[in-house]
């Protein structure tokens, strides 16, 4: 649900729950604690948690904004304090490169890795003004012609409990919510208009979430329940600018008990600033 | 161009050329020897150099077959001795999750990393045989009305002299070869036939080769020079069935000096056996 206040870069909701705390005396080395707020039924979202290691990589490396950000996710994470260590692979003129694994503690103290990522990151400014896109922003209707989850039977982000539903202002193509009222077109298509529900505009950082924020495709093709994502990169290719983002989401492959989400990020100025594709496993 | 041998898995030029030799007394450690034969111009192909690290990882992990593979590029490899360490990240029931770095040696004797990869392995044999796919095969003419090496002005790999011409039999999509004689298309599309010169059949080893084989899509949009690549992330998402492949690359976003690029590839059966999808640097 949209709130009032306007929040801002670097002042907002998302900006307190992705801060990472550098460990004094360990380089690289990152303290975090996850957020409740972010989760799906129990699961903390994919994109945020990816955005809590972009943040720790941008402290990390000598560049800044995430170019090409690949995660294997490896366990489940819970709310919670997490660890999150990094190494810098390479540094160069124009882009360095880094790894960091996000690590949470079982009750005997052991640590678990729940996410790797490799990342290359570089300077979004730098880059040429030169597009040459044949891409097209998607077919969305008007933001009031979309639907949200107060607007309906069941539009949420995921059917239940979801704490992150109320700090996402997501608002669906109704062409893509047949699922919530059990009637899924059947076509692998997610789309919609995303933003934070505080206002905060959105940054190369929390593209990160944005890609990972849309109920899974696999509700429209019919199936039901969790859709864990194996593996997800996510190429920045242009520092957003303010306003709403369009999001739209496609598989084309379900196949052998995985499919493929390949997502497109739009802004207001027609801009496309974020590619990415996952490998999931299929709701069985 | 073909040879009349035909080579089989496991006894062929790829293999050989990927071999990877376990050093004693170093759980996970790979010593490998670059081949001259894989190179455009005088880089080392990309898709190669992912082969001889998917096979590592293969070796190293409790899986054997790449289902999603993420590697950073970080300098350009050269012919001659690598080695390649790897770490298991997870060992899990139906997945394994590892890394691998590729290094080579200065004169002085300083191990300087080429690439890092992250990779999550499973068992391709054992996922289910259901297929709900939307992808279409590519539109490609037949076999032999597309263009290779031997047929005309220069539809190779790469303008110039390149040893991987030899050991590829690729034959392009006339649709898409208007680069090689001064006319191209200006549409981001790179199609065509694919197979090993030897006739090895391909596997989902060979498919890491595969989707970084062909000219890169900047050649049509009329750029010329290198496009290196970033990073790239394949999806094997079957085990290919014998035959010829089939591989279509596209790009939609040319923007900030950078651009995407989709690979799919189909197999004999009309099954998409792999997707990738890579960040690279246009050329100047």
């Amino acid at each position: 649900m949209a709130q009032a206040t306007q929040a801002t870069i670097g002042n907002s909701e998302f900006d307190r729950d992705t801060a990472v705390v550098p460990r004094p005396g360990e380089p690289g080395v990152y303290d975090a604690e996850l957020s409740a707020g972010w989760t799906i039924i129990h699961a903390v979202n994919g994109g945020y948690l990816l955005a809590v290691l972009g943040r720790a990589l941008g402290d990390a490396l000598p560049h800044a904004d995430p170019f090409s950000v690949s995660a294997h996710y490896l366990t489940a994470s819970v709310p919670g304090p997490a660890v999150i260590r990094t190494q810098t692979v390479r540094s160069g003129r124009t882009v360095s490169t880094g790894q960091a694994s996000l690590l949470q503690y079982e009750e005997d103290g052991t640590e678990v890795e729940r996410i790797r990522v490799l990342a290359t990151y570089g300077d979004l400014d730098a880059l040429t003004d030169e597009v040459r896109t044949t891409a097209l922003p998607p077919a969305i209707p008007p933001y009031e012609q979309c639907l949200g989850a107060a607007d309906g039977p069941a539009p949420a982000a995921i059917p239940g409990s979801s704490a992150i539903t109320d700090r996402l202002n997501i608002k669906l193509d109704p062409a893509t919510v047949g699922w919530a009222v059990g009637a899924p077109s059947g076509r692998g298509e997610m789309r919609g208009w995303f933003g934070l529900a505080d206002g905060r505009d959105a940054d190369a950082l929390s593209l990160l979430l944005t890609v990972d924020a849309l109920p899974p495709t696999s509700f429209e093709l019919g199936l039901k329940g969790w859709t864990p994502t194996v593996e997800l990169t996510t190429h920045v290719r242009c520092r957003p600018a303010p306003g709403p983002l369009r999001v739209a989401i496609t598989t084309r492959n379900l196949a052998g008990g995985f499919l493929e989400e390949d997502a497109e990020v739009w802004d207001s100025t027609d801009r496309l600033v974020a590619q990415s594709r996952q490998l999931a496993r299929a709701p069985r």
